[in-house]
């Protein structure tokens, strides 16, 4: 992935994986996922912080397409791209990379929303400040 | 979802929802695989089976629509349709429906393939027995 | 388990086995806590709605005891009993049987304590009423 | 805890959390299960290796003292210590520290066996390797 604003680095955990001896697909979406928040949080949005605040940010759609499969052992990257799509969606381009050859595993699109009392809330200011490194 | 062919029923478990007090998106992925690999197993085809038999099942594609949250204390149920695409992928039509009021909560698609030593496998016989009720 | 107060059954979920094809050992800790929040909503507590209202119902010790593996495709059940220790403590004795034979997989003793605001709440009024079935 | 043999280093991932706001219960034996076998990797001991192997590291018994919760955003470390117990048990003594100050959050004792065509082996030569740094 060219020009991501985010990386971050993890190792497979054996619990991770399933019966297949391979990371099991749902835990992908906790990768990508904790990517998202701790790239929020160099940014000074906190995930648990907005929640306490009234507001949440909610996934609204999400596509994993899986190329190769994680195994036990493997060090990985999750990379990040953001991109604003009208004025209530949010959607973060990411893909998973395995260290050692840089070889792609998962490319996936995560779009998502603030709700603030059951109400999308407009995402304008937020995103200005999620685009750029 | 009109014309399902299995549908399975659950409850959702304390563990299962975040700091936000909904179910973590990640999980709708785990309620997915089980109603898929129950629906298999009702037409002869154990997940674990096939692996110890040297061939893997695997997903390729996920997408997957969050439309409302499920919470603490919700019975929900998932269904499931089955289309051929190609000789080499099966897709299941998959939907969340919360049990009190059948409101829809997930719609999701999941394209998966058939692997074996590392290379996609034709699943024309499999799709014959899977797409029929 | 002579004389237990509840039980819930289960299904082995595939996403729960890791590589060694068996349920991992952490997903016996979320069979006994679902077994012990859907108990207590049988006698009216909800471990949300308390959540909701400023106490916490914790764990403060888990002793497991692991004497045979669930593996893919079992079913299984939890029971439970209910001890009090001093005012501060609440014990759940549970186990977990699997079905086809009613064979002993798993001992847990969980003990657990009701906080308010950061500090233990006496728990006497609690334990009369899951104590009895 | 004095003495110990190895350290890991982790992040409080968001998803880990309940709808209390703290780490569940269950996700710190995964936490202990990652930090032995990252251990036992330090010292030539593959899990998923051995596996294919036709043996089974398991894990017979677990006691953990839930001190203090880890929240959403808590970097924690946890450390190791090896004992034999006879010739059959290897006990690890585990316990889990918030990174900024140093508290204890969690002590566990997690005692284990290796398993051959479902018969306990003897484990003299693995213990010699593993209680030394």
């Amino acid at each position: 992935m060219e020009g991501y604003l985010y990386r971050l680095d993890f190792k497979v955990r054996d619990y991770e994986c399933d019966l297949q001896g391979i990371v099991n697909n749902a835990v992908y979406q906790n990768y990508l996922e904790h990517t998202r928040h701790e790239y929020l949080k160099t940014k000074g949005v906190d995930f648990a912080e907005i929640h306490r605040e009234g507001k949440d940010a909610v996934v609204v759609r999400v596509e994993m397409d899986f190329i190769t499969s994680l195994v036990s052992g493997d060090a990985f990257y999750v990379t990040l791209k953001v991109e604003q799509k009208g004025r209530m969606r949010l959607v973060f381009i990411q893909e998973v990379y395995r260290s050692r050859d840089d070889w792609l595993m998962l490319k996936g699109k995560v779009t998502t929303a603030v709700v603030e009392k059951g109400r999308p809330h407009p995402i304008d200011d937020l995103a200005d400040r999620l685009r750029t490194a």
